[in-house]
C-alpha cells in the first residue's frame, strides 16, 4: 500500500523552519534590488526547445529536461526515433535566456536601459551529488540597452549592499574582461580558434593550479613557447594590478575601463568590501561579450555570485545588438551558508504568537480573541492546549513561536529569546 | 537571422506594471495566511510521473507534461514504445499532491495539525483557448491532521479574511458535504456505483440547467423514477438551506456539522460576506471525501476560491488515513479581476523615486545621491535625463513612478496622484 514518497532525485523538500530563513532571505534580496531602482518580472519556466538548443549555454545544454510533445503531435511509430522527434519544450536552465527572449518579444513596450529583476526557478539535470540540486533558485538582476560602464558599475554596487543587507562581510568582488583574456591569449602567439580551449583549460586553475593548467595545455599539444609564455603573463604579479597585464594586453581602453569601475566600486564601497582584478577569472558561460565578475569570500569555498556583459546574445533573438549586462546571485549557495553559520544570523522580523485552546472553549470565540492579537501585528496561530503544557511551549519556542497566550487568561508567556 | 520569441504557447511575460500588481496581490494573499497562523513550505514542480499518474486528479491526469527519461534510462531503440517507456517525471498539476506526499515524507518532523501555505506555479497541458493558461499560480492553505469542523472555519474564515483585504466584497461561500449529496443520490434510488456518473451530469447544472441534466441523465439509461426523485430533491427550495434537504438525507450528524460551520463563519464574517449551503455544488477532483466549498462574487463570473476535505489522500501514500482539508485561491481569476476593475484598486505601498542625471554628472555621485534617498523609503531609478524633459516625465508617471529628482536640485517634482 505504502509508496515512495521522496522528491524526484536531486530536488527537495524544504520545512517549515528552513523555509522561513529562505523566504527571509529572497524578500531581502527583492527589497534590495527594489529599493536601488530595478523592477521585476517574470517570465515562463518552460521555453521552446529550439531556443535552448540554439543558445549559447555551454555545459548546461547537456543538462536539460525535455517536455514529451502531447497528442498527435507525438508519434511514436515513425522509424529511427531521436529526441528531437519527441519533445518540443524544456525547462530553463538559467535566466539570462528566457530575459533575452523576454526583452525581445516586448521590446515596443519597454523602457530602455531596462532594469530587471528575476527571481525563480531554473532546472538542471545534474548528475545528483551531494549538494548539487537540480532544481534550484537563482536571483538576477540585469541591465539592458546600456554600454556604458554605469551598468557594470551598478550591478555590482547593488549586489554587494544586498549581500551586506543579508549579514556577509569582508567579501571580494573579483572582474576580468573577456577582451583583456583573450588579448593575452592571443598575445601569446595562440590562433583566434584556440581561444576558447585555452579558456577551458585555465578556468579549472582553481582546482589543478599553474601547473596542472600548463601540463593540460601541452597535452593539448599547443606549441611549448605559446603555452610557455601564456602561463609566463598570467603569472605576472596579481598586487600589481591591471598595470600588470598592460605589457601583454594592447587594448587599452578597455584596461582604462576596468580600472574606472574597480574605482568606483571602491568609493561606493566604503571600505564595506573589496574589489579587485582578477586575471585569472574566466568564467564559463559561452555567451559573456567584455566584463565578467563574481563575488568571493575567504570563509566560504566557491562564489556566491556571478555575472558578466553578454553584448550579442539579444542580437542572436533579434538580429540587431542590445547590450546587456547581469549578476546572479547563487541563492542555494548562501542559504546553505546562512543556515550553517554561526557567524551570519538572519533577524526575522515577524512575530508569531500561539493561542493556545481548550476543546470546550467556544472555537468562534477563540478565532475572535485571535484576530485581536492579529490585529496588534502578531502572526497567530490556534492550536490545542496539549496536557503537557511545558513541553507544548518547548515545542513552539522551537519552532520560531515567540511566545503563547492561553486562551481565557490575559498574559502572554514570551519565550526567551537568545 | 530573428527568431520567435513567442513565450511557450499557453505561457505569458508579464509586464512590469502588471508584475508590480501581481506581486502586491501575492504578498497581501502570503502576509494575510501568515497573519492568521500558517506557516509556508515548498515544493518541487517535479513529480513522479507514477506518483502523479496514480493520484485522483480526475481530468487533470490527461493534461500533465511528461518530461523525457535522460542518458541510459532512455532507450529509443525498443519494439513497440510507449510513453511510459519514455518519461520518469511529470509537472505538479497542483498543490494537493504534491502536499500530500511532502507530509508523507516528512510526517516525523511535522506537529499535527499542520497549517501550511503553498504559492506556487502548477502546469496544465490544456487545450490553449482564451484565457487558458499552461502555466499558472494557485495559491492553497490547507490543514493537515484535523478531522474536527474547526479546519473548516479556520480555512474559509482566513481564505474570506484574505479576499476581504484584496478589496474583495459582497461574496458568498458555498459550501455542501460530498456525504449529503451521496446521500441524496443513493436515497433517489441510484446504486453506489452509478454516484460519480450522476454527479458528473449534475456538476454541469450551471451550464444545462436542471432540465438538460435531467435529460443528460435520462440518456444515460438511468431509470425515470430515479432520475425525477433526484431532481425533485435538488429542486427543493434553497433558501429553506439545510433543513430541506434533510427528508432525502438520512445522515443527520452531517447536517448537523455543516450547520455548524455555517454558523460559525456567519458569525466570524461579521456582515462583510455570506456562506450558504449550496446542495448543487458537486467540485470536481475526485479525491474529495466531505465537506466541499467555493466563493463567488454576483459581478465575476465562476470561482474565485475552492476546496474541500480529502480524508483519504494521505493513506493512499502511507497506509494510514490521516484527515485533511485544503482552501485555494484562482490567483490567475483575481489577478484578472483586479487587472481590469474600476472598482477594486489595490493599494501598492513602495514609493518609486527617479533620479535624473547628465552624462557629465560623476556616476558616482549620482548613485551616492541615489542611496541618500534610498535609505530614506524611496525606491530609487538612476535615468539619464531626456531632453524632453515632460515627455520623459509622463512615461514615468505612466511606469508608476511618484515623483523625479533632476541631479543637482533639491527638490522632487511629485506626479499628480489621482
Amino acid at each position: 500500500m505504502a509508496i515512495n514518497t521522496n522528491p524526484v532525485r536531486g530536488t527537495r523538500d524544504y520545512l517549515p523552519e528552513e523555509m522561513r530563513i529562505r523566504d527571509a532571505m529572497q524578500n531581502i534580496i527583492l527589497r534590495s534590488y527594489l529599493n536601488n531602482g530595478f523592477t521585476k518580472i517574470e517570465t515562463p519556466i518552460l521555453e521552446d526547445i529550439e531556443r535552448l538548443d540554439k543558445s549559447e549555454g555551454g555545459e548546461n545544454l547537456n543538462l536539460i529536461f525535455k517536455i514529451l510533445k502531447r497528442g498527435q503531435k507525438l508519434d511514436l511509430t515513425k522509424d529511427n526515433l531521436t529526441e528531437n522527434d519527441l519533445v518540443d519544450i524544456g525547462l530553463r536552465f538559467d535566466l539570462t535566456l528566457p530575459l533575452c527572449r523576454y526583452y525581445a518579444n516586448n521590446r515596443a513596450k519597454l523602457r530602455l536601459p531596462f532594469k530587471v529583476i528575476q527571481i525563480g526557478k531554473v532546472y538542471r539535470a545534474e548528475r545528483p551529488q551531494k549538494g548539487r540540486l537540480r532544481e534550484f533558485y537563482q536571483c538576477d538582476i540585469d541591465i539592458i540597452g546600456d554600454s556604458t560602464i554605469n551598468a557594470e558599475i551598478e550591478l555590482i554596487h547593488t549586489t554587494a549592499k544586498t549581500l551586506l543587507k543579508l549579514g556577509f562581510e569582508d567579501f571580494t568582488v573579483r572582474i576580468n574582461d573577456r577582451r583583456i583574456l583573450f588579448d593575452v591569449i592571443l598575445s601569446a602567439g595562440f590562433k583566434e580558434e584556440d581561444i576558447l580551449s585555452v579558456c577551458i583549460s585555465f578556468d579549472k586553475l582553481d582546482k589543478i593550479g599553474l601547473e596542472g593548467v600548463k601540463e593540460e595545455l601541452l597535452q593539448k599539444e599547443f606549441a611549448v613557447e605559446n603555452v610557455d609564455k601564456f602561463i609566463a603573463s598570467i603569472s605576472a604579479d596579481n598586487a600589481k594590478g591591471l598595470e600588470g597585464i598592460t605589457e601583454y594586453c594592447s587594448n587599452r581602453q578597455v584596461i582604462d575601463q576596468l580600472q574606472v569601475i574597480i574605482d568606483s566600486v571602491e568609493k561606493l564601497a566604503k571600505g564595506k568590501f573589496k574589489i579587485e582584478y582578477d586575471k585569472s577569472l574566466v568564467r564559463g558561460m559561452g555567451y559573456y561579450t567584455g566584463t565578467i565578475f563574481e563575488i568571493v569570500s575567504p570563509e566560504f569555498k566557491g562564489s556566491i555570485a556571478g555575472g558578466g556583459r553578454y553584448d550579442k546574445m539579444i542580437g542572436n533573438m533579434i538580429g540587431e545588438d542590445i547590450p546587456a549586462v547581469g549578476f546572479s546571485i547563487g541563492f542555494e549557495r548562501i542559504a546553505e551558508i546562512l543556515l550553517n553559520s554561526d557567524k551570519i544570523k538572519l533577524k526575522l522580523e515577524d512575530k508569531r504568537l500561539a493561542l493556545l485552546y481548550d476543546e470546550q472553549d467556544s472555537f468562534v470565540d477563540v478565532i475572535e480573541k485571535a484576530d485581536e492579537l492579529r490585529e496588534k501585528g502578531y502572526d497567530v496561530s490556534t492550536i490545542l492546549k496539549a496536557k503537557k503544557l511545558g513541553r507544548q511551549f518547548a515545542t513552539l519556542e522551537r519552532e520560531g513561536f515567540e511566545g503563547a497566550l492561553v486562551y481565557g487568561e490575559t498574559e502572554i508567556r514570551q519565550f526567551s529569546t537568545d
